[in-house]
């Protein structure tokens, strides 16, 4: 690992929790270059809901390639793309309602489309400002950072982070706060200081914010606003969205309709650079070109996009096994939070976007290096990194699971002494 | 073609040029869905400097998804990785003298690289202020678009576009005007209001901005000024580099060592989303995950950039072979230009990024548009877009020069009439 | 008064509300140029503690200007500006404990007063964010703007109004939301989006905002959570300043001690312009001239100042006396509320900072313009406009009093018929 | 002294240079508190053009306070207001055909003045960037101050100065190098990354900036350059106004028609602080308060500035005068700069607002030492403060001006020693 050291940034991150050279992956396991194996529960931090290297995908891809497919081609036509659009309107938007929202290709990372949607918003209104909440995350390029809560993040600006209002988001002040009437008065108030937004963004799971949830209820409140108030709704679905939650977008059956939507991290389903915004059509106020980059519109991930549009989503059993899953491993999480009821732990998030609250960042980063000594390849989150955060492969087997979260459960035993000591000699 | 038109955003752009649905590529030449054949000079606005779907790269990449090699870990730290920064250190950094520059894996395009190469230096200088130059080009994202001179993008910002002063690049006022003495006096004089700069971004040749150039003696005496005044040199490579002037960087032998060099673009070889940002050593005052994103790190680009390396870059030979394509497509250029000596056209550019010169935006657009209907994918850049930019893949043969040249000598001379009158009487 | 309309901008304002032309004025009157007299219950917005031409005050400037005092010095030394600063801190500071306090002279009004203040704080602290408070008014120039929460005033700008944090101010949400608690959550979480603020600016009763009161124990609050985050604690005590709300600093005696408090309008006692910033001892960080001005230090202003503090200030007379009056007034404020109790009006604010909050902007606006009708000029206050706003001279007299006392309760009964029905019946 | 120093900030500065306090002041003396007499070559920073306490003035507000006119009144009608707009408009505006202006009463300062004078340009073109030149001062709040060039001042500000564009004043780069030519070619390339910007603000002698100068066919260019754009022309107007250039507004007579015109400083013509902005009534798109403040319309200041037009402005024997006196300085000055002439000294300026170049700060600093220790009052400007700037009284006498001359001629010769021997010996 010399060279890594010796070549790269110290930026580098990840690598640092866990110190081996990965080699082959698939499914929803990691293999080390002396071949060790590894569970992951970290996905590509959302962005392998299919798993590894999925075979159906990694076919069409390799059949793609094989045939000298169009890899390149900035925003022309392509067929890969006519077949992303139709696959993606068919199958996801049409069955939701959604035919009418057209797909802008920004470049291929969650900040990119974030950027896009920000200025579309603040361009289609005419408004700078834009509502984003505490502990949202939602990208590091200057316009995105603006609207992320963290500060670690934002410290390295190094130029101003601007013309954004942070509201409290769902139960930031405890249940009884509403902070949608927080939100309203201020927004009412010609005095308030809050110049009317021209959106407000909005994660519907926040994933690195510490898997804090807002309710239908919440939403439909926040949509409310922003129609009285004539500010877009982005759902930023970036690392909720493709199905983590139980369904494709994380906001259905909730009933609103978001003005704008970004998709990015698994829409490719294959770990492939991809992102879209979803917009309202009546919003498309683009000119040719305003908004561009190199690699918008990646050929590869068209293909493996809608061959997983086409493999995982034509049913509702895809959607219905991870709900499943989903209760399997709440209720593994719930068992041992009682177990160590004396350390206030708690199960948080939805679907397979799930984590457990530990007192702090400490025993929480503790439990997920005594977990990667036993396989199992697990991170935080939270604005203390107070939550283990379980973001496995969606299409985990459920013996995957349970290894899983037997591998938890010792690591959790291990730090929480006490109830560790119970449980052993239980 | 109606589904893009009924599901694709209007910001879609380079399409509006080229009304055809692609769906093959190989080397210089691009098919489209009917199975017409189109020479392509616009090879991904740089992205395509091997050309399309290359054998070698192919093959290594087709290897490397049969074998389910890691797709997407994050920064993890992979074989693939790990080659890619044992081929780059070996084979193209050391024989440079650059072999102490770290290497920064940021999100796969070059605004993203942009946004963390400006961030590093505010960072690292503790300044906020960054002087970018008339006509470049830097990306889409905020503070890369506040770098950007162009007023198409830049209108379409929404919010306050700061923090950057705007110097005149090479020549900007003519060949008389030293536009490094004005900087050098602003930058002296207390009073001048030009706050002294964390950093100054360039590209060597400005690609977007219609192929300008600067000169080896205008860069070292830029350099001179950074050093004077404590700010970074931050040479932006993503559309010129990876061999598109005839040296692996664009700097190359010019006496100069850029603090900071973003790559992106050709840098995967296959027309991947990758981007670096190569920074001196000293400078690496990254904390871990400060500027961080999904993608940053595609090891399928990791798998074809080493390949192309190893391909491409063992001898001097590739190099040579650019000097020499590009003089024969220059030599033609010179030829239209003076053919049609009343219309004032020019060439500009440098090694294989060359463009001609037209009076009007207007003109430059037309012929592009009768190179199409003949066969030949090109575009206009610059800022009036009046330069008919010739970008083709490096690895182009000299019949597929010939081919397009004679296209493009039909194309002006049908525009510039008199000229073509002139030309088909002789 | 064609004049007016003809020569001078639209950006006129109060002369709208009293379309009469002022000749002369005395102590709590104002005549009109054809001799009618008017109480004044507006008093220069809070300018005219003391009076109009108070004959003291008037005397010392006679002399003054008799003996050819220096007029303007910029920021020389002169016998003025000493005597100034010697009865300043003899009389006001030393026996409030404040004698280590320097003193700033910046341009001479409020808002300059705000400027210098929010940059020293931000150049001390090297952090730009600030915090200020809904319904907060500071100030027309572009930092006090930013700073301030009225959208009107905000909507002139034209530039973005950056680096500041908005907070609920005293009660904002009700009497039960702890607006500390929230800050204090925002503060503590560094993912909440909210960067750690140089200072924070506060007014302990918010003129502009509708007479809004804090408490001492809120203020202490707010003091201790400063301490906790290296926050500096501005008090912004332009209005209420001076004696307004009974003592000379409205945080007298609430067991506060800011790092910085700006004064202005009363300070000269006569009605001309004079602000200064006084600022602890250990934060006098300033470079000579860095936030310069050609008026800071108003001669004339300094004579009037110095004759004031020993004319009102040597006892307590002075303060009993206004917190006595204060109670005359909001004895007479409540029985009208009372009156219409049907009407839910409320009496607001402190000393002599007092107000009747009206259902709405109209029926307040109404009330003025009968109350002027009856001989008192009075204006409202607000974020709606609601709050008609008694801000009369401290030395007005019982009598004068009364009589404004006797004009307002006609002017509300007539206005809310159905209570004025009652009353006359009664 | 030391009252001074431990209760006034260290940002004093003038006091600095001259260690006495003053006490009386009279035409072109100042007295110190022990009856030293001094020439004032400094004169308020070009405040006090008709001297100090003028006996005409002086009068008139003292009969107007004697009687009790009204002191302070916001901005309501007041007979002093009325009378200054009618002496005004018929003795200033109207003889200069520019009775169209309107007045705006800002804050009593210059920095009040051009903030709103940039407000006002941003509301009414809907841009928000703005020209300003190398060298400019227009004063220290936020908007003015990003306007500012002086890094000495820009320093101090804590948050972002954005929104303005720098370009070099007339002569910046040399006789030879057009600046005009340069501008043009920036806004007219839609690439250059200068945003059109909704004013140009520029002063037509740079006071503080070191008393460069624009001639008329430059402002005429850059009027047309204004036009062509659809940005305003904004003359600031604040130090070379009112006189001090030979005619009333220094851009009379060059043909020329600026949209916004500040003036303050020797507005009043008694030093007391007094600010407008006069605007083409077209542009009056203010909402009534939209910028407002305490302390706009000064009636003291409408007493006195009346009657300085009255006294003044009639005829033209004033600014004749003044042109008579600035060419006998002149004389002086290059007397000065022939006799060091191995020093490089050379006069610049126009009128009486004159100056000589020091080949540096530090002797220009001497010289103004050693002329206070002889009774001149005087300070250096420019952005090395290396220039020696004559700014005495517009009604010194030519005895007085004589006087100081011989001062200044024994302090140049003390500096440049060797000129200075030569001197001596002749």
């Amino acid at each position: 690992m010399e060279i890594f050291k010796q070549n790269e940034s110290g930026v580098r991150s990840y690598c640092r929790s866990f110190p081996v050279v990965f080699n082959k992956a698939l499914g929803a396991e990691l293999f080390s270059a002396d071949g060790t194996r590894y569970i992951d529960f970290l996905a590509g931090a959302g962005t392998l809901n299919y798993g590894h290297n999925h075979p159906v995908l990694k076919q069409a891809l390799l059949d793609y390639i094989e045939n000298d497919g169009l890899t390149h081609g900035l925003d022309m036509y392509s067929k890969a793309k006519e077949r992303f659009l139709e696959t993606f309107n068919r199958i996801i938007l049409k069955p939701r309602g959604m035919q009418d929202y057209l797909v802008q290709f920004t470049g291929p990372t969650g900040t990119n489309a974030v950027e896009a949607a920000l200025k579309l918003a603040r361009k289609v209104t005419g408004r700078s400002n834009v509502i984003s909440f505490t502990n949202g995350f939602h990208g590091c390029s200057l316009a995105a950072l603006a609207a992320t809560g963290n500060e670690h993040h934002r410290g390295g600006a190094g130029t101003a982070l601007n013309d954004v209002s942070r509201m409290p988001y769902a139960n930031y002040f405890g249940k009884e706060v509403s902070t949608i009437a927080m939100m309203k008065k201020l927004l009412e108030d010609p005095s308030s200081g809050v110049d009317t937004p021209a959106a407000v963004i909005v994660e519907v799971v926040q994933g690195e914010g510490g898997l804090n949830t807002a309710s239908a209820d919440w939403l439909r409140q926040l949509e409310k606003l922003c129609r009285q108030h004539g500010m877009l709704l982005i759902v930023d679905d970036i690392q909720a969205g493709c199905g983590r939650t139980g369904s494709f977008f994380s906001f259905e059956d909730m009933g609103v309709q978001p003005d704008i939507v970004t998709l990015s991290k698994s829409l490719s389903g294959y770990g492939l650079p991809f992102a879209v915004v979803l917009l309202k059509n009546e919003l498309d106020q683009w000119k040719p070109g305003e908004h561009n980059g190199t690699f918008r519109g990646n050929n590869h991930a068209f293909v493996t996009a809608a061959a997983a549009f086409e493999h995982f989503w034509q049913s509702e059993d895809f959607a219905l096994s991870v709900r499943e899953k989903g209760q399997r491993i709440r209720i593994r999480m719930e068992q041992i939070a009682r177990r160590h009821a004396g350390s206030k732990l708690f199960v948080k998030g939805r679907g397979m976007m799930l984590g457990i609250s530990c007192p702090d960042g400490e025993s929480a980063g503790r439990i997920c290096e005594l977990a990667f000594g036993k396989g199992l390849v697990i991170e935080t989150s939270g604005n203390h990194s107070q939550v283990v955060k379980c973001l496995c492969p969606l299409v985990i087997s459920e013996e995957q699971i349970d290894r899983a979260m037997d591998i938890l459960d010792e690591a959790f035993a291990e730090v929480f002494d006490d109830a560790g000591s119970t449980r052993k000699a239980s």
